[in-house]
């Protein structure tokens, strides 16, 4: 832990691991917010001080209740707020005079309110906390539950009504939502799952979610760590934990809400549009291993996936049943998961014949029919077998829980020995669930929540074979000079936006296949410019206050001569004049009219937590109406962009569809990663890149259009009037 | 009920509620196959006579054991036979001397196995059960628990295990899985769902799904049905029965497996293969209002919400939470099944106002805080207030066990003075459930199953809007003279496939547009041909046993002139001889080259359940990569095209899409219903009808390419060789 980091981790420690706790707004009714916190470190034994604070008590519970905060015999490592949010502010001025370094705040209407009252008590609550030196969590919180020292800084019931889980606690939850971690903390522990410290972090005010995150990674015993977010605040910071999270084999589940948002609609490149905040985060948790839940139960599932997660898996299963049609059920959920049920081969067949009568089914999913019951033995028999074969990664035995009872000496000695995952699902009690678990065999007793979650942990694996070890740092490599200089250009100029036809040469300088083309200043010019690059051409206004050209009629296609060409400049510059009065135009672009081929949208824009990514799609409508995009953060090398263009549906247009020639896939790979080059070597200055069309063909890939935004403030389209028409006069 | 269906009742009396029962191979270890019968029935205090019949005892479970069957005092309604596959038919024709005229038949190894033995095993029984006039369920089935009698005939565990319904008992439950059924059995249970009979259908030997359906339906108090099956035989009277339901107002659910088949892969049409037998009974089901269960537990809660379906429900929502974070949740995931969540009026708004706190949200989701601890009655007047204003359908609230508890009496008294349905959702113990429930509020424990469930309810409630009272049923229109010469004339030939020109003449005497074209059987009628219609043409290899024109390389588009139509017509007939030399080739078809437009695929394909079924989708890589079609059995009218097209994720494509003229919309969907109504006056003769494509423009409709195949047995493509090679030779 470097230096920092310790200075961090000890900023925590009193709202985490506090020794000693107290309750300022202390109530005498026990299931109020105030009574709460005492209710539960008095029953649950906590053994450090607790103090009421309340000049309405002089006793709570057993305990001295104490008038005001002055009056504390010692300062308590972290003073719990329970009092309306104007008031806030003071209570934490007087902790800190008594010398308290952390604060637990439950009051809402703060920022969360939206409206201005709030948004002033959070930045007053976050200047004095930082005037004072103060670590507060929350506000609009709903506290801390240490499952380890029993110390709780929370007014939640859950802790009271639930059962706390016995040691060894390995499972930290984080959630942004209160009553989420209250329901992924009951869930949990129905399954069992061992939770050592539970905190909802609120409104984040002063301590946001990857913090907590660190905190409980460096804490001790933490195995298992998982939450719930809206968004995060600090991208690298979850980065950073998250990659040694999954580097160390550490599980991180996180549910997120907002998975339907569809992104600003109103963005300038399709790419923003299509990578929405859900799009962004999906393919960041895939990068760094985190598991992302569908739900409170899913989440609760692989909290209680994690102590089983250093038993082998991976995509292929192998199901065994005593029912065909529950068989059928997984084999489906399975499969919809994108885990494989492999067929088995020959001599594995026979192997399981051996103990399955005709009727049986011995393909995968495997059935041994009810006769099971009267030699259950078989059924680990039959692992042993499929696991010898290497085969299967891992398997899911169903039965009904007398059998599982059965079965479980079996299935556990199997586990040990193979060291790879065996899982259970049943129908009714299995009383051995105990022994199952501690032997590494997971017990489910449902199909769907079994299949989600086992896949899930599959995937992970996989997730991890690829990814572990590897980060997004790295020095990117250095803009030639000519890229520069035309960034270099359009900031002087003030401007964000740069034109197409500058957008092109800084591709071209990474290495980008560019189409030819010239700007021409007049019609006559622009014949010039056709007659050199050869007919047939392509004719489009250059504009950098243009992003889409088509829409304007500032587009024409195929133009065969002289004439066509004059035409289309005609037209062209009316057009847009009439369209988009209010645009600067630097003149027409005259382009080579490129063979037809397969469209791709190559984008990137920089999301606010995460910085560049990039999405990947069929262009036009492929991607527009039917979202079939893939998305990565950057840097993306040669070999992770064929993954990536594999997992579109339109892939296949991409190899041969339909007896077509396949794409010069190795062309079109050089060229996306050399389009990650571009940005990441001038991370500073893109906002936005979009190349729309790159056109792909077995003969090559050209982009054939494209659009680069710099990040800053001046707004593009914005020019005064004037000089709209200036420019708009000189090529007509 | 017609005379014939009270004897198929009567037929099934026996079964499923039997008077007497007599158990073949009865033992006196009541947790075996043979005892578990016996156990039940006396534990759970079945009133009828009960026969156990073994010559190893005197007596089992203090019942007299007889030992054989014809020394039983009377002929039970039903014989459990619990003996192995090979026996069982020898027992049906001891039992039928005796008079017994129904057997329950446990025993696996038959048609299910697979194998010669098990297949011959189950044709004598089919075939004795025929000739003794034997009602028999299974084989391979885990027979039928009743909890009206207390008549069980099932070796399951499960009905010993969880404890029995109170009355009134209201609930079906068929399977064609005994796994599946004690799954779905104990789910339910576990919800408070009152079963009435449990039937496990196995192999269907004898009875089938359809025909235990109806007797549930037309047994007294069944008012809701849940099922699960693989695949059904009789389609027609599962229809009748299904519709039945639908239309007084019952729900059923079923469980499907094999939803992710892929249909035929070497199918002739692109229809067939994107018809798969999974889609075709997702469109059955929706036209007869049947709710398509995902997995065990949706079924169970569509089990649950059966006794609630009364209270008005519908596509909007509103939910109202404690927590902003399990409102977002819950909004995703309502929005994800196709329930709006609309915006609420200011009025609205305000109402809500007066009982939240500035930090809480009156938009929907409505987030109530915590603060309504305090003040519980407000949920039932906000609930008022949303209903009143006609704005939502029906409403979810969530909040912790506790709290619903004290909302309890409130919640129960909107629910009956609106009629619509208010569901709630708790972490938590709920103490006040049941008298929730008999409120007619019903109450689930987690997020995703609720929204889940009560999703399908709302479907259900608008599809029985749309579909209730309707029949596929009705005489189909006339087949003009012409189509009925043309299918005669084919079948004179003892051919099942019609070509491309006869087809499209079929296809216009029912008025739908084609394309103008002509045949040609030689060049030089080709070029005039091409000159009558006039150029450009397209030009196509017609033949009947050539499904896929363009991959034989049998297609030239956009010809110009009479060389062109000449070079086309040798390249055309040398690529059809060498990539399918057995075809027999008719000559070519010179065709107008029809302007660009949206392409369609409209095909028919006769399901062997269901009969007809039209699959609408846009042409080629759409239908094809994308999967973005659309089933609906036949007939369709023109306003269901619509409805049928607007499912298209490629819909916009038809409407004007990013600034293109929309389709002819109404000449769209009349094509469509022209073709419906020619499959359907054809009924008798069409096994395939495919228009791909189907092009549609600004100025109207037509039908480019269209394949027609008969039923009947007559393979195409498999004609002598000689006679390919004389037509072949005709038009070259």
């Amino acid at each position: 832990m470097t230096s920092s980091a310790s200075v961090e981790a000890a900023r925590l420690q009193p709202l985490v691991d506090p020794r000693s706790i107290a309750i300022y707004g202390a109530s005498a009714d026990l299931t109020r917010l105030g009574g709460m916190p005492v209710a539960l470190l008095t029953e649950r034994g906590f053994q450090g001080a607790i103090y009421p604070i309340n000049p309405k008590y002089t006793e709570i519970a057993g305990l001295r209740c104490y008038p005001d905060i002055a009056s504390l015999p010692a300062p308590a490592d972290v003073i719990v707020i329970a009092v309306a949010a104007p008031e806030v502010v003071g209570v934490m001025r007087q902790a800190a005079a008594r010398g308290i370094r952390a604060a637990v705040v439950f009051a809402a209407g703060f920022a969360e309110a939206g409206d201005s009252e709030g948004l002033a008590l959070q930045a007053e609550l976050v200047e004095v906390a930082r005037e004072l030196g103060m670590a507060v969590a929350g506000p609009n919180c709903m506290g801390f539950g240490n499952l380890d020292s029993h110390a709780y800084s929370t007014f939640t019931a859950i802790f009271r009504t639930v059962e706390p889980p016995a040691a060894p606690r390995d499972t930290g939850l984080v959630t942004q939502s209160g009553s989420i971690c209250s329901a992924i903390y009951a869930a949990g522990r129905q399954l069992g799952v061992r939770f050592n410290v539970v905190i909802n972090t609120g409104n984040e005010a002063c301590v946001e979610f990857s913090e907590y995150l660190e905190y409980l990674a460096d804490r001790p015993g933490t195995e298992t760590l998982v939450g719930y977010i809206e968004g995060l605040r600090d991208g690298a910071r979850f980065e950073r934990v998250a990659t040694r999270l999954r580097d160390e084999g550490r599980l991180l589940t996180l549910l997120k809400a907002g998975e339907t948002d569809k992104g600003a609609l109103a963005a300038a490149s399709h790419t923003a549009a299509l990578a929405g905040s859900g799009a962004v985060y999906r393919a960041m948790f895939e990068r760094l291993c985190v598991v992302p839940a569908h739900d409170i139960l899913h989440a609760a599932d692989m909290a209680y996936l994690g102590r089983f997660r250093g038993r082998a898996s991976g995509p292929r299963v192998a199901v065994l049943t005593i029912s065909g049609a529950i068989g059928a059920l997984l084999a489906d959920a399975f499969t919809q998961s994108g885990i494989e049920l492999p067929e088995l081969s020959a001599p594995v067949r026979e192997a399981l014949r051996e103990g399955i009568p005709r009727f049986g089914m011995v393909h995968n999913p495997v059935d041994f029919t009810g006769n099971i019951v009267n030699r259950h033995q078989f059924a680990s028999q039959a692992l042993r077998a499929l696991f010898a074969s290497g085969e299967v990664d891992f398997a899911v035995i169903y039965a009904p829980g007398f059998l599982i009872d059965r079965m479980a000496e079996g299935l556990a000695a199997v586990s040990s020995a193979s060291g790879r995952l065996v899982a259970a699902i049943s129908t009714g009690k299995v009383t051995t669930r105990e022994a199952l678990e501690t032997a590494g065999v997971p017990v489910f007793d449902d199909t769907t929540r079994a299949v989600r979650a086992l896949a899930s942990l599959a995937h992970w694996h996989e997730n991890r074979r690829r990814h572990a070890g590897t980060t997004r740092t790295g020095k990117p490599a250095d803009a030639p000079a000519v890229a520069r200089e035309l960034v270099r250009e359009t900031r002087l100029d003030g401007e964000r936006a740069i034109d197409e036809h500058r957008a092109k040469h800084v591709l071209a300088a990474f290495g980008v296949p560019v189409a030819q083309e010239r700007v021409a200043v007049s019609a006559g010019a622009a014949v010039e410019a056709a007659r050199a690059i050869g007919y047939p051409v392509a004719l489009k206004v250059l504009s950098a206050d243009i992003a889409h050209k088509s829409e304007a009629g500032g587009v024409c296609l195929n133009l065969g001569d002289d004439a066509a060409v004059q035409a289309a400049c005609a037209a062209v510059l009316s057009s847009v004049a009439e369209r988009q009065p209010r645009a600067r135009v630097a003149g027409v672009l005259v382009q080579k009219q490129e063979a037809p081929g397969t469209e791709l949208l190559v984008g990137v824009v920089r999301d606010s937590v995460f910085g560049l990514v990039m999405t990947l799609g069929l262009g036009g409508v492929w991607a527009e109406l039917f979202g079939d995009v893939v998305h990565a953060p950057l840097p993306v090398r040669e070999d992770g962009v064929v993954t990536l263009l594999r997992r579109l549906k339109g892939w296949p247009l991409l190899d041969g569809f339909r007896g077509a020639d396949p794409v010069d896939l190795a062309a079109l790979t050089r060229a996306i990663a050399c389009i990650s080059d571009a940005a990441c070597a001038l991370a500073d200055d893109v906002d936005e890149l979009e190349i729309n069309p790159l056109i792909a063909r077995a003969d090559g890939v050209v982009a054939v259009d494209a659009l680069l935004r710099l990040t800053g403030e001046v707004a593009a389209g914005n020019a005064a009037p004037g000089m709209h028409e200036t420019a708009q006069g000189q090529p007509a």
